[in-house]
């Protein structure tokens, strides 16, 4: 794999009076910047990777993310929560259960 | 998996002059077209996404793209390839050795 995890953020806009919302509006680029500085910190740059992304159509749970290989959604995340992730997740393995989407089908 | 297949298509937009060159000023915008409508014709909707990705760190393989959970990168892509990826890749399990990226990185 060319990153042992590559991250995924919502980073999509839509206009203010649009009913779905959109990841942007919730706080997505700050979200981002949180990883980007904590794959650094961590000497992570290369190994894991904090991408911007377009729609996710996962909308109704943004702002929201997936992590591949492994295919696990994250929602409703905020800056404060970034620290938790990398250390529970990519660095220990152990997705962080509460911020999950607990969708069926982004199980 | 909430996907079977999450086609990242990079869309990044660098300036005309930057000696990286961008996978947009490539033609990126005119493949995940073709991926989408190809997604829509087979029935494949809400199975198999193509989504708009920021830098992939692939600059100077782009067009690029990469498919997960599998993790196949390809690069130089046109829309022209885009029924073989989705006919060989995304239905049969075969990927296009092709175009994948040659780099031992992104194998």
């Amino acid at each position: 794999m060319r990153f042992q995890h590559h991250i995924f953020v919502c980073e999509n806009v839509r206009p203010e009076d649009d009913p779905k919302g959109c990841c942007s509006a919730k706080g997505s680029a700050e979200i981002r910047a949180a990883m980007k500085r904590e794959i650094k910190q961590r000497g992570l740059r290369g190994v894991v990777r904090a991408n911007q992304s377009g729609c996710l159509d996962a909308c109704e749970f943004g702002p929201s993310m997936v992590i591949y290989p492994e295919g696990i959604w994250y929602g409703g995340v905020t800056p404060e929560d970034v620290p938790e992730i990398m250390e529970s997740h990519i660095i220990g393995g152990q997705p962080v259960e509460r911020l999950r989407i607990k969708n069926p089908k982004y199980q």
